[in-house]
């Protein structure tokens, strides 16, 4: 195993919780909530893949809004501007999963941290600036700065340039399976973070290195 | 409308009915089947782009295999190697949908006609010969020549080179909502085959130039 000397990590749904959306689907759509998110998720992957193809990139704000207009209008919601920009608003008011504070706080201490995020630079600034994790941080890197999205090598080549440390000295952390597989075959060291019990790793050829349940597991992993 | 000097056709699910390969499911997979399509398919889709994106490609059967495993083993099904091949041989018994053979005969008489498809040049051979509908095309092409997956402009850029005509005189026919994006971003000539009820346009800011429900619709479009 190389040595440490960067660990970089995924933001939305590795750092950040995104159930609080569901909730806010749920007071605005009910019973069409569960569906209108599912969709929503799976439109806003999509769009970062196939913008990225067809060299048309958005910031990832505006391809969210979009996705979710696709994903009401495919479960029969009007969606109303003041609905849009409500769950939109969401997106600035995330928290972090419970483990978070205290596993960044004790992994900053032994190497510089970063987040490596499909993400606008705004929105990562404001979502680690509202919980208050910014600090932690040598480097909030954005996809903004290269205009294409994950998997493209570009993107991880980003981290690696922007740390100065070489790509098999960086541990990427992501919970997003299709990420791990675009990190690992870029040439990171990569952990999943299995958050969801059911959840397979990728027939892409290129599984993590290590699986873990929560990212308090991180420091046992790399350095005792 | 620019006149058109060339109509180019996606294959699976625009000229091919995969439905039968859902029928073939069922038989292996009873209750289950349902799931295990949906997720096959989707992962399908998937890894083209996510390989492309990851300079990953490998050819379509090899692609559609990993995310039949995928889609087995996410449904909680050990899938033997047989009933696997199975699965994949079905893909060249694949049969056209029932108003296919009358409109490119129709359509052959007016204009060159090709197929552009994410499938590898094999699978395209045996599926249109098959079905008996290899002469109506002047040209049958496959994303291999290129290594990259639809939606990269390169793959569409290959159907305008290989026939010799200009963009904008090439109506490009797809029963993919992603794929018309792709065409139309690129700068073709796109009409969408409605095929299913409840399928919505992408929020891509591309949407078709036309929609219709069948192929027989096209030579009126273009030809009266």
């Amino acid at each position: 195993m190389n040595p440490v000397e960067a660990i970089v990590f995924d933001a939305y749904g590795t750092l950040f919780d995104v159930q609080s959306i569901q909730r806010k689907l749920e007071k605005l759509y009910n019973t069409r909530a569960a569906s209108i998110g599912q969709v929503w998720r799976q439109k806003q992957l999509e769009y970062t893949w196939l913008r990225t193809l067809m060299q048309r990139y958005v910031p990832f704000t505006k391809l969210t809004q979009d996705a979710l207009l696709y994903a009401c209008e495919a479960n029969g919601v009007n969606a109303q501007p003041e609905e849009v920009n409500q769950l939109m608003e969401a997106y600035n008011q995330l928290d972090v999963f419970t483990e978070v504070h205290a596993a960044l706080q004790q992994l900053s201490q032994q190497v510089p941290l970063a987040i490596l995020s499909n993400a606008n630079q705004e929105l990562l600034d404001r979502a680690t600036t509202y919980n208050q994790i910014k600090p932690y941080f040598k480097d909030i890197i954005s996809v903004d700065a290269v205009e294409q999205f994950k998997t493209v090598p570009t993107v991880y080549q980003l981290a690696v340039d922007r740390l100065k440390v070489s790509a098999e000295r960086v541990v990427f952390v992501s919970s997003n399976t299709w990420d791990v597989a675009g990190a690992k075959s870029f040439g990171l060291q990569v952990v999943w973070v299995k958050r969801k019990q059911d959840a397979i790793v990728e027939q892409l050829g290129f599984p993590p290195d290590h699986t873990i349940e929560q990212l308090g597991d991180l420091s046992s992993l790399f350095f005792s």
